[in-house]
């Protein structure tokens, strides 16, 4: 696997606009495996390849699922989940990413999930928090990253679901879950000293 | 099936305060129905046993689940939703309820779910808007039961979800889904003038 080349495949499927963000999220992620003791290297990889599928078109997305392997119950979610699965497969396929841990940190990156893996807690953080980033509480979750983890990502779920509320927007479930079992974690953590 | 035998035998079920409640959540339950034409004796039904076994030991709640034909998963779920489906097993052995709309919006009166029926919806409002209820921002929830029960029911999970946010609590994914679901039934309901 040569990371030039696939940086310039999974620079070629996206405006340049997403392209900056995906550069702010591989910094990122590299920055936070450093700190939390994960793999720098797999951070990286995730990270460049999170959005791989982000700008292809619905019906692309939609024609991936249906005909090859992926689950079927994708298409009964939101949309906005579709991407992070399609390109799990599309990076597997169209480039031979066989590590199970980052291509699970590139379809769990959006909704989360009960027992993320430091590596999607990682390129999940990232993608909230990298410089490009600009929306009330940007700065303190920042901050927060810098001390915890675990605390960070549940600050960051717990504010998308209050915007969603305020919005009237559908919420994942599965972030409800992972947002759930990153309460049990922190008081777990604060319960062993 | 005598409502006063079914009255007694609920009552000897509770402590005073929780047996205050069931009548207010009776009274605001068969308005509900008349409100918005569902089925007024339904409606009395299920909320006089919507709680039947809330003051049951957890011990006793989970022999039910394992040793009866309740869903196993149930006891992976949070404790405070097993004594709405015991509360329905128990009424069905004990008092012989059979009618499928009642038990169901017994077993869904705490977290609801996605395809609520009117009866649940109506079980579930009433639970939260009863007379005895006292929270920041349940008469702007009565007021909103006056005109709509999609509208009411949504905001009070949303007022639900957020208090488990800040206060960071677990939240039912359950509950999630049937907002979700709010959300659609009233754009809908917009939509359709």
């Amino acid at each position: 696997m040569n990371l030039d080349k696939l940086r310039e495949a999974t620079r070629g499927q996206m405006p340049e606009k997403r392209w900056k963000h995906t550069l702010g999220v591989v910094d990122t992620a590299i920055q936070l495996a450093k700190r939390y003791d994960g793999d720098p290297e797999k951070a990286e990889l995730a990270a460049l390849l999170h959005d791989y599928s982000k700008a292809w078109a619905i019906g692309r997305m939609e024609a991936v699922i249906r005909e090859q392997q992926l689950p079927a119950e994708l298409l009964l979610h939101d949309k906005e989940l579709w991407h992070a699965h399609v390109g799990a497969w599309a990076v597997q396929t169209e480039h031979g990413i066989d590590d199970e841990e980052v291509l699970d940190a590139i379809r769990y990156h959006t909704s989360g999930r009960e027992g993320m893996t430091k590596l999607e807690k990682i390129v999940c953080l990232a993608d909230y928090i990298e410089p490009g980033r600009d929306f009330p509480g940007v700065e303190q979750l920042r901050k927060r990253a810098k001390h915890s983890l675990e605390e960070a990502l549940l600050e960051a779920f717990d504010s998308t679901i209050a915007v969603l509320i305020e919005r009237r927007k559908r919420i994942f479930p599965l972030t409800v879950m992972a947002r759930n079992d990153l309460i049990a974690q922190v008081n777990l953590m604060k319960d062993g000293g």
